[in-house]
């Protein structure tokens, strides 16, 4: 599925339209945001998800600023502090996705590089810069594949935890992307998709991308995954990651570090592809990721029907962090960082 | 909760009365078996579940058959048939429990050294022994809680997963019976529990039982696990086992085997409680444990609401086989098996 299949994301007239994932895969309904709040709220309650599509929604809520500050009449001066605001609120909405604060960094650089501009020229600036970012992480979701079918034999079953598809990313996916590369290539694929408790984004939206193309995967629940490895009935892992450290800690969806274990426990690849707006420099190690925790109803109800007693308490931690130690390598636009480590992610900056 | 409190399995005048488990806990609805085509299809559905209890179960399903010989008028030569056909029709039932074939094998035994019988012999001979191997395995547990307590520190947060509690048995549970142990001799426990997909039963079940009793207690996503691993939030894992090999290998819910690779990663304890009645010595090794796959619909749907797109193919193993070596012990109403292998397991017969 290209972005231009189903657009899950679309700048149409000075609006966003995001597909609300969370109806994925039995409704497909489209939220149209026409505020910074929206978009804030769309991003917060997980309408649209996944580090780089949550990016480019940001990049997108800091052109509809742009669109309120010129309605409300603000001078360029007024304009720039809206825009500060709306970019604190955007960031606000969700902690643990760095593609979020690096696409408010690059409005923000763009704002600073461009001084003495008309309100006008501020809106078409953060469009022009909103658009690309956006057509941008499709080419390099598509390096990203091209670089990690490398890894990938010509004949493997793969196993992906969540989703880091079309539908995370601006379109192709960055684990998805690896995938889709491979079977494009004409190697025989075999995906196991994770369900992904607790919001199901492999049995959902991972699962709709697969059935979609054709390409041949099972679902399983994520507590089949150890017992599939054991019996050897997994060659190589590929997930995605909604923020790298500099030293190549990865944190992703909630079980990715059990799998990375496993991984390592069975001699098993494991492999994080993520483009370079994922990983941010200034975060030494995976100590200093901050891990969202979002409500225990996600745990104690299905479909809005609770499943655990009444007075039960959950823990609802959204990601984990898996060490650079246990990742074989890390699949960039840029080439790849094998058994990765802060020489090797630092260079991949310098390529 | 003791099986006083909540009757999940009661023997009420040549009937057996079984708590439909798969509503728990928003209703609490009972399942009366009449013939053993009941008895049957109330394990095969898992209206009763957990190996022990399916044991019990299928002893009364015995007697059961013993009444049906009975109203037809069968002599004894004919009776003794009928129960073999009986038994082997509860045996096909499930394939993993080996507390099932170890109850049709106990009532199979003794009709063996019991000859001449008239048919009410048979009948109370088979119900005597129903009642006594329902009672012996409350007794059991208390045992296994006690001997399995003396591992837990005075102060510990205990993951579990799974329902190895009351309702998977007679009464007071395995894995939760060394939790309830430790709470009772005034330790000051926490309890992890992992929610178990697909059928939920620690979200569900095991919860239940712990918000019954106030054992505090917190509810995680099974994808969780290794994360609170990492942040040493985890002091020992105990869970239950469907099938224990001769060798130690124990087979169990889905998901155990990932547990204890985590748990030997992080070099936490990892305890397997269950009675003799669950260790198979005709079993050599885990290779030869039939691991049971269900319906995969079990995965791909959520009370009733396919979650996965049209066309997702599923895979369900019910349990998987943790290696002896992963285990730290063995904990029955014998003694531990520490570090346990064969001589070990074999010992625990002798005692």
């Amino acid at each position: 599925m290209s972005n231009k299949v189903l657009e899950h994301i679309a700048w149409k007239e000075g609006k966003l339209h995001l597909l609300d994932q969370r109806l994925l895969p039995q409704q497909t309904v489209y939220r149209i945001c026409v505020s910074v709040e929206d978009v804030v709220e769309s991003i917060r309650e997980m309408y649209v998800r996944g580090a780089p599509a949550i990016g480019i929604s940001a990049a997108f809520g800091m052109v509809i600023a742009a669109g309120e500050a010129l309605e409300k009449g603000l001078n360029e001066k007024e304009i720039r502090e809206y825009l500060v605001q709306a970019g604190e609120a955007l960031n606000g909405s969700r902690p643990t996705a760095v593609n979020l604060k690096w696409a408010i960094e690059e409005a923000g650089h763009w704002l600073a590089s461009n001084e003495n501009l008309s309100p006008q020229d501020i809106y078409r600036g953060l469009e022009k810069l909103a658009i690309n970012i956006f057509e941008e992480d499709i080419i390099n979701n598509r390096k990203i594949g091209f670089n990690g079918s490398a890894l990938v034999p010509q004949r493997a079953t793969i196993l992906t935890h969540c989703n880091a598809g079309a539908l995370a990313t601006g379109g192709y996916g960055t684990a998805l992307g690896v995938i889709r590369a491979a079977v494009e290539e004409g190697k025989d694929i075999n995906v196991l998709v994770d369900e992904t408790r607790p919001l199901l984004q492999g049995a959902r939206i991972t699962a709709y991308e697969l059935v979609r193309e054709n390409i041949p995967a099972k679902l399983i629940t994520d507590n089949a995954a150890g017992h599939l490895m054991s019996m050897g009935k997994v060659d190589l892992i590929v997930v995605g990651a909604d923020q790298i450290a500099a030293n190549g800690d990865a944190a992703n969806k909630i079980g990715t570090y059990s799998l990375a274990v496993l991984a390592e426990y069975h001699g098993i690849p494991f492999y994080v592809a993520a483009p370079l707006s994922t990983i941010d420099l200034n975060i030494t190690s995976g100590d200093e990721i901050i891990i969202e925790e979002r409500s225990p109803d996600e745990v104690t109800c299905l479909n809005g029907t609770a499943v655990a007693p009444e007075g039960m308490v959950a823990l609802n931690y959204a990601f984990d962090v898996t060490p650079a130690k246990l990742i074989t390598a890390v699949i960039t636009e840029k080439g790849l960082a094998e058994k990765p480590n802060r020489e090797k992610i630092a260079s991949l900056f310098e390529a």
